[in-house]
């Protein structure tokens, strides 16, 4: 561990150190960030980027009494080696290891499980009108990037801003870019404030203003109200803040400690809401990261030097399967269409967009209407297909039903990520979709058991005249060379069963295969049924199933509640077949490798061919 | 039918009629408006408020090929009436009659079938970015209230519109109020712009630069730029809509129809994405509306000379009830505060604020915020109790999981309107509230048999430390005597079985006590249970259920996919005892009486009774 991590008692010398001091406190969090990062891979570009804020940030406010709200939170790295925690990043992202997100029940300084983007001024609101009301006197500060500000929910809370008493500060932690640009009018308008020359002279004009300030504390705040109004006039700028009931203080150099300090030490003796402008630079001090901050945004572990990921699979992923058969649909057929919310990359749209720029509609993060705008495109008679990962498309769920599924659209939701994605965790687990979805009149459901099935689904969907949703997981993707028709509602039997049944979904139907070889060795027959579809679920094949054997096992990579299990159950309730649903619990999983959590929560083909074994045993 | 709406061809002739032909069909409209919603109750106030702007958009605009979008879609009475279906207005939001909302079923005119507020500039966007694509040149226009400003997913959407390069044009239709007033920054900004003084030079602007133009048509585009320009410079006030890359037009009277119709062909003949602020009077003709638009918001039959309600049920409302619970439970813990989404009235909050003003939030239409904003309150130590109709709690659905049941905090979901609400139809039945929340970890769901269980459900949730759910329905409540402690997960068995046991949910226990009366008079004995907890569901009761009777019938106030019958469908797969679900089918449910629709979808008392004597007849 480097000379100052190692040596101090953080956060609290932070508040004594000279501003050199913390300069080069600055250069050792980075180096360690680069080689923990390089390790055990993770968010970098963003941590990077928020080095001196997080330093600021804890040595103007006293954290964990002031209450420091890091929206979405990947990059609280810093924040976490300020806080005690930086002899855990060997363990970072690991099962039972350090989160990669602010986790309340690893310190007291992370106030809120944050994962999903756009809810810091919300939360700190709510503590804000709940500290009045209890006559508490602590500081909330939200800290929240320019990519989360096009979330509808951050303004619904900016706009409730302006309608309590409620002093609270929120930072905004403006690089430019969410995880690779940002689109929109705000982020323009918010470029517009940063590329102004009121930066410069606002830079002066706090360094005067603060510099008529002799001491900070309660004595001075006539002092600290006439500099705060220099500072206000001088960025009239941020009018937009200033109509919500802010006010605003920026844009400020998000790289310069000092002044970033001083700035915090006004809006701590405001008496209102302040909105701080930071500006800062994603990936700052690491070239590599400078150079291709999205690339930098989430990683995997990657050599220093080069910068290049030190594994890379050659096999192709779901993502880039559905990127590419997608361009190759659009080619044929003009009214294909995509849209994104601000995963462009991840969803592999990136390419798509190479291809058909006009065609690819990126509406930042803003799922919801992501959706409606599709329901839009759609309704004039375009084929929209909405590609957003399992877990921000719950973002959605009302447009979903209201814009697309009452209309009956045709809109095409690609569900990335589906089940669960390994060191994200929690809040990015994609394992709710199937039950958020199932209950939604009009709307089909289908989960592909590899790439080749996905592309035959696409198919399906491009001609499907009506709201339907392909689940598909994060990672890599087997193929297979037996092509079939996707009819509406049909499953595809791969095995036939004596003893059992194996209906399993989308990417447990490997594991449901590898079950049944595993039975095969202790005298069970298993059958294994690809379901294809969730809705309809082929109900003519399990009543067919459920006729010839004893036992009918549903596999699914969701929870159990609300998903493809219980649309079994419901179907064969009253033919007496015994049925066993394997699938997540009721519960938040946490974060660890996929093979990891399968195993642990015993969703791995050994665990299933035990668990079906020990029904031919009792 | 008075003379003009009778003998009009319309639209059509809106286009050639002059403006003091105009002026006499607002009267006859607003009389016309006034009788037939006297008569079958519905939406008043807010289209009373745009029947100029209904008939400027149906003059200058070529409908239904211009495609004219109406948020919510609660004030199309007018353009109903513009677009040939006055005579239908008898049958208004009745079984097998006239919607209430745009229905694109009943009418070209009518493009989504909306009822949800802000959704109105994504579908607006995504039709024009479709038009351009395919080389269509169509107008669509937007029409937005200021109540549906707040919500987040408009302000996605007016993000969205700076990013692309499509012309679109937002009506807003700014009365100043949402159902009751509007709170918040943006409201605030927006009343600035209506007390500005320029509202006032802008109309001499307005009439100035128009008058240059000589005709409107293709060959004055460049007037009319000039025009243009003069008005943008004149209202430099709408700032916010210029930064976000609207040309902003207004504001301008919403009750003078020949300077709307200036104004909309100023916006037609623009290439940009044009705002137009139309300011109205909710209510406006009608002194009774005027002086209370929030009772005529959504109102029953009335009495037009009083302005009284025809009947009013002296039994007790279930959000009265509940309100007065929760200003008596708030009275003896300083903990209990209340936050309401736009609906203080709607949900009886508004007595609660009466008195403890302090304690109750109202958010604004903002969902998602009131969800978030409560788990801050929640953080903080409070005990926030938030009260939203079913249907639109859905619109909080990410909140609820990742701000709530992931941090496990107490903040209790108030579910008013839960089940299904009669004459205001498909996008305000509250039918899937169960589906969306027994999938969430932690989540506790009640539901209570009458008015007496709500209250003991309050306390209990008002002890409780984690995410809990009380969803109850619309209209008046029953009363009993007995009471009972409310235990976590526990039943209650209300009569003992002996052929059947009706497992029920809320406000179908006592449909279900009726038909086991029924079925006593054909010699079975069915016993009920009160299922009282959804999540979790009281298995050691089921079973004894199950152990003693051959068949269980679940009944619910919800889509069976999802719902209560799956949670018990899952208990008791493998137990051999036969069970009946009941509850909606998987598909949307239309407008008419609770009663009616009971009866269509046989969910009576009866048809219960009937389908549970069949399975002892087979």
């Amino acid at each position: 561990m480097n000379k100052y991590i190692a040596g101090l008692n953080l956060p609290h010398d932070l508040k004594t150190m000279e501003y050199d001091e913390l300069e080069v406190l600055t250069y050792e969090i980075r180096d360690f960030l680069i080689e923990k990062v390089s390790k055990t891979g993770g968010h970098l570009s963003s941590n990077l980027g928020a080095v001196e804020l997080s330093i600021a940030l804890h040595r103007i406010f006293d954290a964990p009494e002031d209450k420091i709200i890091w929206d979405v939170g990947h990059q609280t790295y810093v924040h976490k080696i300020l806080t005690g925690r930086a002899e855990k990043f060997d363990s970072l992202r690991q099962l039972g290891g350090m989160s990669g997100f602010p986790k309340n029940a690893e310190s007291p300084y992370d106030i809120f499980d944050t994962g999903h983007s756009s809810s810091s001024i919300s939360l700190a609101l709510g503590m804000a009108a709940a500290r009045d009301l209890s006559g508490d006197d602590y500081n909330v500060i939200s800290v929240i990037g320019d990519g989360a500000m096009t979330g509808g929910l951050a303004f619904e809370a900016l706009n409730n801003v302006g309608n309590l008493d409620s002093k609270l500060i929120v930072v905004l932690n403006d690089n430019g870019m969410s995880i690779s640009h940002n689109t929109g009018g705000f982020p323009k308008y918010l470029g517009k404030l940063r590329a102004s020359r009121k930066y410069i002279s606002m830079k002066e004009s706090v360094k005067k203003s603060v510099s008529k300030v002799p001491v900070i504390g309660k004595g001075v705040i006539a002092g600290i109200h006439h500099a705060k109004d220099t500072i206000k006039y001088a960025v009239i700028d941020g009018v937009i803040f200033e109509e919500l009931g802010f006010k605003y203080f920026g844009p400020i150099d998000g790289h310069n400690i000092k002044e970033m300090c001083e700035t915090m030490e006004l809006a701590k003796e405001s008496n209102d809401p302040v909105f701080i402008h930071v500006i800062t630079k994603k990936g700052k001090g690491y070239t590599k990261a400078e150079e291709k901050p999205n690339i930098f945004h989430g990683i995997g572990p990657f050599d220093m030097e080069s910068g290049k990921p030190i594994k890379n699979s050659d096999k192709p992923s779901y993502s880039g399967i559905f990127a590419r058969k997608l361009t190759d649909l659009a080619s044929k057929d003009s009214r294909i269409v995509a849209v994104s919310a601000a995963m462009m990359e991840g969803t592999g749209l990136d390419s798509f967009h190479d291809t058909f720029p006009g065609r690819a509609f990126d509406v930042g993060i803003a799922e919801g209407h992501a959706v409606t705008f599709a329901a839009g495109l759609a309704k004039a008679g375009l084929k929209p297909f909405v590609a957003i990962y399992s877990t921000f498309m719950q973002r959605a769920y009302d447009q979903i039903i209201e814009d697309v599924c009452l209309q009956n659209l045709p809109v095409v939701l690609c569900i990335d990520r589906a089940g669960i994605v390994g060191a994200d965790g929690e809040t990015h687990h994609g394992i709710f979709d199937l039950s958020y979805l199932k209950h939604m009149p009009n709307m089909v459901i289908m989960a592909p058991k590899d790439g080749s099935e996905l592309e035959l689904m696409m198919e399906f969907a491009s001609s499907y005249d009506g709201p339907c949703a392909i689940r598909y997981p994060r990672g890599t993707a087997l193929q297979s060379k037996k092509k079939r028709n996707i009819i509406l509602g049909k499953a595809e039997r791969l095995k036939e069963g004596k003893n059992v049944e194996i209906w399993a979904l989308g990417s447990m139907v490997e594991k449901a295969l590898e079950a049944s070889e595993i039975l095969k060795e202790n005298g069970i027959i298993a059958g294994v049924v690809n379901a294809s579809f969730v809705c309809p679920i082929d109900k003519d094949m399990l009543l067919e199933s459920s006729g010839k054997v004893s036992l009918i096992v549903t596999v699914e990579d969701n929870v159990i509640p609300g998903g493809m299990g219980e649309e079994i159950n419901n179907i064969l309730i009253n033919t007496g077949v015994k049925v066993v649903n394997i699938g997540w619990p009721d519960k938040f999983i946490e974060h660890g490798t996929c093979e990891e959590l399968y195993i642990k929560y015993k969703m791995d083909s050994s665990s299933i061919a035990e668990r079906i074994k020990r029904e031919f045993e009792g």
